[in-house]
C-alpha cells in the first residue's frame, strides 16, 4: 500500500444518507478553517468518468450485467485516483470523496451478488493499493432512505434508485455488506446514523475529521 | 471452459490487415452458401459497448491510463459476450467477431506492458471462459498496416492510429505478442500474411474456415 501525505476521507452508505450534502458542508468548514481541501465523488470526476458516470446511472441505460458494472466502476474510479485523489494527496490535501471501494463491496458483492474477493483484486488494480486513511460509514433505514434520494437525485441519474424501489431487499443486503466492511477494519471506520438532525450528524462528523487531522498532524504528516 | 455449438471465428492483427474487410466478404460468402451468419466487431456490438467504444477509440479522449483501457474494453467485451455473441452460438450460428481477447492480450499486455496473466483474468471474468474456435491471425509490417488504416477508418476512431504514427514500436511489441499468442495455441490460430493479393489471402481465409466447418460437423456440432 502506497503513502501519501494529505488526508483522504472518504463517505460512504446507502441511498439517502446525505453523504454529498454532509461532504460539502464539511469542505466548505475545512475551507474557512484555511484548510486545503478537495471535495470530489464517484463514479466520475474526471472527462473519462463522467462519461462512464452517464452510462452508469442514467436509467435509460436500463439492466447491466453486474460483471459490465463492476468494470465500468472501476475504469472510473482508476482515472479518478491518478488524475484526482492521488495528485491531491501528494500536495498535501483533504480529500473528501464520496463513495469509494467501500461501495464497489458493498453494491456489486453484497448487493449483486460477485465474488467479494474478485471485487478486491479489481479494487486494487484500479487504486494501486490507495485505501483512505478515514470512511464515514452514515447510515438510515433503507425506506427511508429511498424517499430522500429520490428528492434530491437528478433524473439523468435514477438508475440505480428505481432498480430499488422494485427489490427493496438488495438494499438492505447493501446496508448489512456495508456493517460487515466497517466490522472488519474498524480502525478505518466511523459509523454515524443519520436519524438525528442534520446539524447534530454534522456535529459528529466533524468531530471525527477533526480528530483525524490531529492524529495526522501528530504524526508530522499534514 | 463452457461449450456451445455453433462456430465462433475471431479475426486478429494489427492496424490495416483488412480483418473487418476480409470478415465481412466471409460474411457474405458464408450467407449465399446459406449458413446462418452472424458478423460482429469489438469494443462496441451492444448499447453500452457502443458508448464504451466511443470513448476508447475517439482521438479527442486523448492519452488513458492503460489499466482504465483495460476496464473499458472488459466492459463492452462483457456486454458483447452476453447480448451478442454467447446467444448467437446457442442457437448454432457462425460468429464472426473482430477482435477479442487475443486484442487486448496484444495491445495492453504487449503493448502496454501490463501483466498478461492479470489480463487473462479479466478476459476470463468478462467471458465466462468463452474461447474462438478459430482464430485467424492477419498480419502485415506495421508501417504498411498504419499507412492502409488511415485510409479506412473513421475520423472519429483514430485514436489508437494517431498514438502509433508517433510510436511506432509500440506496433512491432503488438505485432510480436500476437505471434507469441498464436505460438501458445497452434490448434485455435492459423497465421495469414496480407502482402498478397486480396483474392488470394480471402481464398485462404475462406479454406481455413470450411475445414473448420466440417470439423463442426462431423463432431455434431454445428
Amino acid at each position: 500500500m502506497r503513502q501519501f501525505p494529505g488526508l483522504f476521507i472518504t463517505f460512504e452508505g446507502i441511498e439517502g444518507t446525505g453523504k454529498s450534502t454532509h461532504a460539502k458542508r464539511l469542505f466548505a468548514y475545512l475551507e474557512e478553517k484555511e484548510y486545503r481541501v478537495l471535495f470530489t465523488a464517484e463514479p466520475g470526476g474526471t472527462d473519462v468518468g463522467d462519461q462512464i458516470r452517464s452510462i452508469l446511472l442514467h436509467p435509460q441505460t436500463g439492466e447491466v450485467d453486474p460483471v459490465t458494472e463492476l468494470f465500468l466502476f472501476e475504469a472510473s474510479r482508476r482515472e479518478h485516483v491518478l488524475q484526482v485523489i492521488q495528485p491531491a494527496l501528494q500536495t498535501g490535501r483533504i480529500v473528501l470523496c464520496v463513495r469509494f471501494c467501500d461501495s464497489t463491496i458493498a453494491y456489486q458483492g453484497y448487493g449483486r451478488g460477485l465474488s467479494v474477493e474478485m471485487i478486491q483484486y479489481l479494487n486494487r488494480l484500479a487504486t494501486n493499493g490507495l485505501a483512505p486513511d478515514l470512511t464515514l460509514l452514515l447510515d438510515i433505514d433503507p425506506e427511508e432512505g429511498l424517499r430522500r434520494s429520490f428528492h434530491h437525485t437528478s433524473p439523468q441519474e435514477l438508475r440505480f434508485e428505481e432498480e430499488f424501489i422494485k427489490k427493496k431487499d438488495i438494499l438492505d443486503s447493501i446496508r448489512k455488506g456495508f456493517f460487515k466492511i466497517a466490522k472488519e477494519e474498524p480502525n478505518r471506520f466511523q459509523m454515524i446514523s443519520t436519524v438525528e438532525s442534520k446539524d447534530v450528524v454534522f456535529e459528529k462528523i466533524k468531530n471525527c475529521v477533526l480528530a483525524a487531522i490531529q492524529d495526522k498532524k501528530r504524526r508530522n504528516e499534514l
